[in-house]
This record gives structure tokens, C-alpha cells and sequence, in this order.
């Protein structure tokens, strides 16, 4: 009967598919017209007057579609997430469509032959010697290209999916199977901090029968994949002091402290060198996966020697185990590090601090807070005096060494939804009815979303159905998004929005 | 005789340096403003514009001296060191006074109330609260006030403390007891690439019975110094290698090495917690002080405790030694580090590389070639493919660990004259006349100067006057001059110009 089921649903569905793919193929100008303009407005949540522009450009893109846009703002003056709805009569399931509309910060000097927020087309990835091209007048467009800019694939690439899924199906008059609801959170790369609040105070609104995530990459192999859960995030700042001034590296060198050296100490004792977190009690919270988690894995395509190849890498960290294996555990993860100056601005003194971002990733087990405690343990146990604040003169008299230990806001923990919810069936036979290759089912993505906040705020599931090329950039510079990968984004949400029940 | 010939010194020179004195007191305000003016030319030895317009300027000075200058460049093109002299008939000794008009490159960024090149007084130090003041039309200039730009101290100091002295002696119509002649050096802070070209080609011009050089700091007890050697200098970069691309610290976290983590533990490995370095050999080639240098640093004041008090320093490195002994060893020390980003632009990646730029000082017996390979050779043991570029993909395949090396140019070895010569003895004289405290005589500075090239290449000895307060933030940000300081070194330079035979 299942079976039976799913062979007439695939009929249906090629169909459907189909003429989402023609509606794509009419529309790709107007598609990229839309998404260029809305990639052309700087889009990082604490940059307040450009966000607010990124929103205004959404909430128009809305009401032209009839979704009845509103902001979502915690506060006068804070970042708004963006609602809207379509409305099914007769429809008893409620789907809400989530995705994020700011970005990373950047620099934008880092950028090669672009800048951030100016989008440019090239005719291949950057490192594959692509070029910038311009549109054709008319006629097809190469899939292969990309479209460079910052949230080109994460996570404006979600934000025009979703839109674009809905203008096709609205042309073809599909009645959809599910209230659909969408919510496009604008501070998801700051942390998300009003996201509960947010939550809590629109509960009625927002609870669901699921929400479906757009966001991060498909799989590094380039099938589609539906991945029930995220890790969790956290940031913690560290800085560690020599003397108050910086002094000659001559006249003091081999006397006053390195802040760079005890940093260098300090952050070799966190890590063994095959990568494994040394700080005590590190993997202790973590939950298992289960059987048909682990069997998910198994079928998950191993893409890790072509990854090596590709990216210059010779020994991953990990002792032996994979990619996909990897992401179930807890990580920590040196974002960047900062002492003195290198390059042409080096001089010869022996820097005041050495500063140290790190990120640690959650899996289903641990709580953030826990695992910033452990950290802050393990500095206090290499014999630092902790504070969190610029150490006082009498601090530094007293201690040897010290650090200041900030812990970033906007933590959360990992989540994770049974693979085995009639919703999670539905949703991968939705994503399979787009493709003849068989679909990525994955417990965790390696990636960080509040889906948390989500489900322990609201009674519903998270699931995640991404899009994005695996190599955009994505955080990094040259951020950019395979055309293809958008045009499967919208089948993608298009067979989403039209799942049975 | 020798006892009684002193104390006619003695009294002779109390006489002669009250005139200086007096001769400063007169013109506190000519001087000031012909430093300012000085100072206010950008001074980094690759802006070559500006490095000439100092020459330039420095030339008009001396050409209003008389002193006959010349531009000695090794190429067209090339950063002009400047030649000038006094000679005075029947002297039979020629000195030649060494300064160097060149800066350290700094970010004015980190200037906290002005900027490098646009000199302003304040009432103190910044740290103890000094603020800006504006010279008085008239009256006295409080000695304490400092003078904050670039090359306050280091070395245009030097410049204007030679000339001024040469002013006061020139107006008291005093007989010089040597000829003199004047070097002030260009690119010094860039390692004097051309110094020893310039030392060959005008070996004849420049041989003298003593090169004096007035650069650094006094004693950190505010005594007089005289310096009878320098520590030798040379820098390191080093460069590891994570992925080719900037990674998602999510999606790849735990398993794309970490650049900046291999760097930690490369940096660790380097030296131990007593600050001592761990790298083979390291110490093998020191010559040991003899008896009476060890007998100066005896005598010398021990201002270890005090200094730590100032800095904020409560442990220093070195297992209890001394400041004085360790500037005796050979040195390793972080000038700055970086990989990725840290504050607002900090990102969740993994970055490609992680980089540091060492700092490596030598004494006698070392020599800088022989150390850096020893360097090298310990990255080596550490596992690491060292290269001197960016490693290939076949590289990058073939090593789980690669190191960029690259010995920047301008590295020399030390030097030290011995502390018996007449000439030595003379100058210590010359300046004790200066001062009722004792004199502090040192083997070696902490700090460096190609003194080495000058002894391998010209018949001579170098000996170090220095002026500057040891305060002075050279070669940091916020460098000043306490202009006590200044009023000093143009009094010990007189005394040097008409020192006995």
C-alpha cells in the first residue's frame, strides 16, 4: 500500500515537478532581477539601517505576492524578523517556511575581483578560474554559473527559494496541502537573541506542525539531503596579558612575558594533535546516536577523500573517523587569533595581549553553558587567574597569568528530531520526488541553527532541507551560489508546499 | 697622575658643561621647534618620498652648521644615509657620531590622542595622565613634559641631541678635541640593507678611532649609561597551512586542520614555561662575559622590581634571572600573530593560515644565519614541511603539516667592545663629567644595531651613548621623548666632542 502510494505520488509529482521547472525556466531574469536587488543592501544584524532596508525590500517582495507580511520587532528599534502567510481553506496542517536574511560580517578587502555587497556573476566557482560575466539578453543560462555575494547562498538563497516556489505554484493554481507560514529571521548570524522572545510572545502564531529550515548546503557529493537536526553554538573571547605597555623585544626580550606565547600554551593544551578535545569532561554529555541514525550515516554517500583533495587537506583531524561522524561530536574550534601585527606593519616588541575567538559546537547532550564552564575550568587549571574584565594592577601583581574570559551572547544547544515522524517520512519523499538520486538523510548537519530555542519554545519539530552548493563560502569571503542550486531550491519547496498529509 | 688628571677634568668640564647647559637653557625653544618640525615627516624607510624629505631637511640643517653634508646612496634611489663633519685643526683622533633618522612603521590607529607624525607635548606620560599642552611664549618648559611622535626617541633624538651639542660648543667658541665626522643612518629599523655597501665603498671616509652611537635608552633607574655592545637581530615569518578555502566551522569543524591550532602547538614547542627556549642548541654558541663585565652588571642598579611594578608584570621569564643577565642570552620572542579575525570581525570559520613573525636576538657568539637554522630545523622536528612559499597541491597532499619560512632580510650579529680600551675608558669619563651619579656601564643593550657591521668592515670600535628615557614606547605606538632627556643627551655629547686624548 505504501508503495503503491509512493508510485503514484512520484507520477504526480513528476508532473508537478515539471511545471515547476518550466515556471523556473520562463522566470530566471526576473528570479535573479529580484534576488540581485535584494543582495545589493549590506545585510550584517548590527549594521541597524541597512537591515531595517533589507526588510523593507522583503516585506514589498511579500505584499507583492499577497502573503501579508508583518515585522516581528521584541523592541522599538530591533532587528525584525518578517512574517507571512498563505492560507489553504480546508487545509488541518501548518507548515511555517524558515529562513534568515542577514549575513556574516565581512571584509570586504578579502574579497577577490568583487566586494560583498555589489553581486557579480561569474562563469565558474572563483577557484575554478571562473570569470565575471554578464546575463544574456535572452536565451538559457548556464546553471554552472554562480552569482557572487554576501548571503548569496546563506541565507538569502532561502528567502528567494521559498518566494520563487510560491510564485510558480501560484501560476500553475496548485491548492496547496498545508497552511503555509513563513518567518524570516533577520539576526540569525548574531545569534539570534530576541528569537525566544520572539517565540514566546507570538506563540499562537507561530506553533506548527513543523517548521522547515532553508539553510546551509546540500551534501558535499551535490545530492539533496534532509538533515533532522543542528549542532549547537557558542562563542567565547579570550585575551591574555603581558606587560602594560609594549615594550622593545631587545631591551626586554626573554624577561617581560609573550601574551602570544602563553596564548600559543594555552590553546596547545585544549587540542591533542589528532584534534581531539583535551579539556576534561568534553564529550561527557553526549547523547548517542541510534540505530537508524547511525544506518542514515552509512548510506550517506563518503565524500571525505574527494573533500581532502579539493581542499589541500592531507590528514584531517579526527584519527581516522569521517566527516559525517565528526559533526556528532562536540567541537572547538580557533576562529581567529590576534597579536601584535604580521606583514609590513611587524615591528620588534613584545605585544600587551594575544586574543583568541573560539567556537564551540553542541551536539544533542550538551548544554552551552556546561561546556563554557568546562572551558573556562581547563583555563583556570593551566594556571590562569580569570576575570572578565581588563585585569585591575593589582590583578597582574598577583598573577602570573591572566586571562579575560567573554562569553559571546546568543548560545544555544544542539536539536534533533526522530528520523522516524510521519512528517520526517513525508518531507524526504517531498525532496525525493525532485530527484532519481537518492536523498542524503543526515542526524545533524555540522552547522548551528536556534532550532532549539524553536522546539523547546514552541510544540512543534525542526527539519532541514537545505540548498545551497556545498562550497559557497558561506561565512567566509567570496561567498556565492550555484545558479543550479537555486533553480533545484524552488522544486525543492515547491514539492514541499504540495506534500500530501 | 692619572687621579689628578682626573679631578682637573673634572673640574674643566663642570665649567665647560655648565656653559653647555647654560647655552640649551637660552634656546630651549629653537630646538624644540627645529625637532618638531623634524618629526613631523613621516620617517618609515620604505616611503621613499618621505624618507628623502627628511634628508633632505636634515641636510639643511647641517649645511646651517657648516658641517659640509653629503648624501652617500648606493643606488639611485636608494634611502640616502647622510654624511657630515667638523674637522679641527692639529686633532689627531676622529670620531664619527652614528644616529639614524629613520622610524618603525606603526598603525596610527593604535595612537591614543595624536598621531605618529604630528608631534604634541603633554604635561607627563600618557599613562601617568599627561595632556596635550602648548609650549609657553616664554619662560621655562617644564623638563618633565614629553614630546610624543614617531622618532621622538628613536633615533631622531640622537640627530638633534649631536647637532644641538655641536650649536652650544660652536657658540662658546670651544676647540674640539677631535675631528668629527657625522653618520645619521636611514633605514636602520629595516635592518640597514645598504650599510655594508656604503661601509666598503667609503671605507676611507668613515674609518675612525671610535663610532659612538647615540641611539636607545638610559638605564630604567634614569642613570647615565654607557653601552659597550648590542644584541644581534634578525626576524623570522612563518606561515602554516589549513585548507586552500576558508571553511565553515560547523560544517567542518574537527575535521579541516586548524591553522591557527597547529601554530599554538609549533609556537608551545619553542620554548617552556620559564620563558627558556627549547630549541636544539640554541645556547651552544654564547661566549661567556668575563670578569669585569660581569662586575659592571654587578655594579649596575638592579631595577627589576620597580620595573615589574610599572609594567604590570608579576612573574618575568627567565627562572630568576636577572633583566641584565638575559639580554646576555640569545632571544626568541612573537612579534605578532594572526589568523582570521578577532572582536566585530570575527566570523565562525576555519581560517586557511595561521601566521607569526619572530623575533630573534643574538649575542656574542651567535651568529644569525647559524640560528635561523636552527629554527628551521626544529620546525622540522616538530613534523612540519617547512617551504619558502606558498606550498603547491602536491605539497599540500603530500604533508599533513607545511610551513612557510622566510628569513627576512637584515639580519646581523652582535657585537661588543671591551671595556678596557683607552677609548672606552674616555668616553665613560666624558660622561660621568655630565652627572654626579654613577655612571651605569653595560656589556651589551638588550636591544640591536648592525654595530657588527661596522666593526667587520672598518678599522674601528663602537661604543653606545644613549639619551632616550627608557620609557619611551620606541618602537610601539605612543613614543615620546621627556624632554630632561633631550636637554641631557645634548649635554653628554658636548662632553663627548671635547673628551680629553
Amino acid at each position: 500500500m505504501t508503495i503503491v502510494l509512493g508510485q503514484t505520488l512520484l507520477c504526480q509529482s513528476q508532473t508537478s515537478n515539471e511545471k515547476t521547472r518550466g515556471y523556473r525556466q520562463a522566470h530566471e531574469r526576473e528570479i535573479l532581477d529580484e534576488f540581485v536587488k535584494l543582495l545589493s543592501i549590506p545585510n550584517v544584524a548590527s549594521d541597524k539601517p541597512n537591515i531595517r532596508a533589507n526588510a523593507d525590500v522583503i516585506v514589498e517582495m511579500m505584499l507583492r505576492r499577497g502573503l501579508k507580511p508583518k515585522l516581528i520587532e521584541v523592541n522599538k528599534g530591533s532587528v525584525p524578523a518578517i512574517y507571512g502567510e498563505w492560507f489553504t481553506p480546508g487545509a488541518t496542517r501548518t507548515i511555517v517556511f524558515y529562513a534568515h536574511y542577514d549575513g556574516q560580517p565581512t571584509d570586504p578587502k578579502h574579497w577577490i575581483g568583487s566586494r560583498p555587497w555589489e553581486p557579480v556573476f561569474r562563469s565558474a566557482a572563483l577557484e575554478k578560474g571562473g570569470h565575471i560575466v554578464s546575463l544574456p539578453m535572452k536565451g538559457a543560462i548556464d546553471p554552472e554559473w554562480r552569482l557572487y555575494a554576501r548571503s548569496a547562498a546563506d541565507d538569502k538563497a532561502g528567502v528567494m527559494a521559498i518566494l520563487a516556489a510560491l510564485d510558480a505554484l501560484r501560476s500553475m493554481n496548485v491548492t496547496l496541502t498545508s497552511n503555509i507560514k513563513i518567518f524570516f529571521d533577520g539576526e540569525e548570524e548574531a545569534g539570534s537573541p530576541n528569537l525566544k522572545e520572539v517565540l514566546i510572545r507570538h506563540r499562537d502564531l507561530l506553533t506548527a506542525d513543523a517548521w522547515l529550515i532553508c539553510d546551509g548546503p546540500v551534501h558535499q557529493s551535490g545530492l539533496k539531503q534532509v538533515v533532522f537536526g543542528v549542532r549547537g553554538d557558542t562563542n567565547v573571547d579570550v585575551t591574555v596579558y603581558g606587560a602594560k605597555r609594549p615594550l622593545h623585544s631587545g631591551h626586554y626580550g626573554n624577561w617581560a612575558p609573550n601574551p602570544a606565547m602563553q596564548l600559543a600554551r594555552l590553546l596547545a593544551s585544549m587540542k591533542d594533535t589528532s584534534g581531539r578535545v583535551t579539556i576534561e569532561g568534553w564529550y561527557d554529555d553526549v547523547e548517542p546516536l541510534e540505530g537508524s541514525e547511525l544506518q542514515a550515516i552509512s548510506e550517506a554517500p563518503d565524500y571525505d577523500e574527494q573533500l581532502k583533495s579539493e581542499l589541500g587537506i592531507s590528514r584531517p583531524e579526527g584519527a581516522g573517523k569521517s566527516l559525517l561522524h565528526l559533526i556528532n561530536e562536540p567541537s572547538l574550534n580557533v576562529n581567529g587569533l590576534s597579536s601584535g601585527d604580521v606583514g609590513i606593519l611587524a615591528r620588534n616588541i613584545i605585544p600587551t595581549t594575544a586574543s583568541v575567538v573560539l567556537d564551540l559546537r553542541l551536539v544533542r547532550g550538551n548544554d552551552y553553558q556546561r561546556q563554557v564552564r568546562r572551558l573556562i575550568e581547563h583555563i583556570v587549571k593551566q594556571g590562569f587567574f580569570v576575570t572578565d574584565r581588563d585585569p585591575s594592577d593589582d590583578e597582574r601583581s598577583k598573577h602570573p597569568l591572566v586571562a579575560k574570559v567573554s562569553h559571546r551572547n546568543g548560545g544555544y544547544n544542539a536539536s534533533r528530531t526522530p528520523m522516524s515522524l510521519p512528517i520526517s517520512l513525508r518531507v524526504v519523499e517531498a525532496v525525493q520526488r525532485t530527484t532519481s538520486n537518492k536523498v542524503v538523510r543526515l542526524p545533524t548537519s555540522g552547522g548551528s541553527l536556534p532550532l532549539s530555542i524553536i522546539t523547546e519554545n514552541l510544540a512543534t519539530v525542526t527539519i532541514t532541507v537545505p540548498i545551497a552548493n556545498y562550497d559557497n563560502n558561506q561565512h567566509a569571503e567570496n561567498e556565492n551560489i550555484r545558479l543550479q542550486n537555486l533553480w533545484d531550491g524552488i522544486e525543492i519547496y515547491a514539492a514541499l508546499m504540495t506534500m500530501p498529509k
